[in-house]
């Protein structure tokens, strides 16, 4: 597997005049996902954890579930980087027929005709999920950062980590994309039996369409972000009934949609 | 046209208790790009500067240059806008013909079994360009902040800019993904006759690999972003010959690769 991040040098400029400098830049590679030797997608991203990407992007991108995905490899080839997926013959059928629309700040695709309606695709409504205390919500990005060793090389990642009641941050994963770094999280939580209902999605990033759709196609029902939401994003929590909190620093948190799982003292009723 | 941006109100939560909070939230809308009738891509984006958009996306992305483009239109729909892209037939016919692989952090796309090779298109070397003097590219980005109106209201998109030797910031353009900002300031500044070469791209952003295939396919020399570069993003700039300044911010730069385009005392020798 590559290295995450590299050596740099480069010459700083200021008012003082030049110097060298040392830096830690991370690494981007190119990294198909191929489903039964068929290409379905190709990201730049940090490569590690691969496996757990793989596994999450094909649940978070409706491509298979991880009980239906019976061999992941991860090949390491001169251009990049291929994580195979290997399904039963009519799941990759299916993907076959069906002409996909993928989204994201860059997102793109290869669209057929009804390309705005695949990209606005209906969300099933969340379950009931978990439930936390206001304090512990406010608290929770800063914990994140005491999972972020590639970030604190770089200073130039993101972060998706796992908070369940009482319990903490008990996971995370990092990635030069947000997204990527969010399908590693939910591909790692599954592969270690962790139920996403069972504690809140935290983001170092904005949250923006896919986030949500991610976040709700992986059965999680709170999702807390350290910056903005877009508007758009936060009408599809409100439809999906995503608790959405932003913002989320320094101890204090702003709940934008279905606030009713944050309990804010011991005397809510939530 | 959709609004950029909408007011939302949230429960802000901290150690003093609960109080309402207004914020404005950018709009992030579904952007798909037709050429003659046919969807080549569709992102996420900004509702405004369409036409910018489409221009800047078709050149860096391979789809026609300005001069082959004989019409655009932008039709609001009800899922989401289309800008709509009119070439020639030719044009049209060898585009459905390619198997496109696009990327991006998100990045993603329907690929062939070529795709991961199509990640790192070969990039032209750029053109001798113009030359700065240092104070100005490490006084760049923080004159870009006067030309984000929109993050000037919702604190949460990217802006591209360009600035000209001894002009300051000339032009630039914002989008909840930094990627569609580059491709609006590049649309913008061929659609009102700035040759690209003639300055320095600024972001707001980091420097990822689709940034620099962006501006060096752009015909511009010189990228100066706030935050750092990935490892193979710097990789593709010296191989290009993109001069590559990081960290730009409060009077401070550094410089990644080719360093001779920036003047760093009057006595030297460029």
């Amino acid at each position: 597997m590559s290295a995450t991040s590299h050596s740099a040098r480069g010459l700083a400029l200021g008012p003082d005049g030049a110097r060298e400098v040392a830096r830690t830049l991370p690494e981007e590679m190119p990294v198909a996902i191929t489903v039964n030797g068929s290409t379905q997608a190709v990201m730049m991203a940090t490569p590690a954890d691969l496996e757990e990407f793989a596994t999450g992007f094909a649940l978070t991108e409706g491509i298979a579930r991880p009980d239906q995905i019976e061999r992941i490899e991860v090949i390491d080839l001169e251009q990049g980087i291929e994580a195979r997926l290997w399904v039963a013959d009519e799941i990759a059928e299916a993907l076959g027929a069906r002409r996909r629309a993928m989204l994201g700040p860059v997102g793109c695709g290869l669209c057929g005709i009804d390309s705005l309606e695949q990209a606005l695709r209906a969300l099933p409504p969340v379950g009931e999920g978990a439930r936390f205390e206001m304090a512990e919500i406010a608290a929770a990005t800063d914990l994140l950062r005491d999972h972020q060793p590639l970030h604190d090389r770089t200073h130039a990642v993101h972060a998706a980590g796992f908070l369940q009641p009482g319990q903490g941050v008990v996971m995370a994963r990092e990635d030069v994309g947000r997204h990527n770094a969010l399908d590693k999280l939910i591909g790692a939580l599954l592969r270690a039996g962790h139920d996403p209902a069972s504690g809140a999605i935290l983001l170092t990033s904005r949250v923006s369409v896919e986030m949500v759709q991610k976040t709700v196609l992986a059965g999680c029902a709170t999702l807390v972000a350290v910056s903005a939401p877009t508007a758009h994003a936060l009408r599809l929590a409100e439809g999906a009934g995503l608790t959405l909190a932003a913002f989320a620093r320094r101890g204090a948190v702003e709940i934008y949609a279905n606030p009713t799982r944050i309990r804010r003292r011991d005397t809510d009723v939530a």
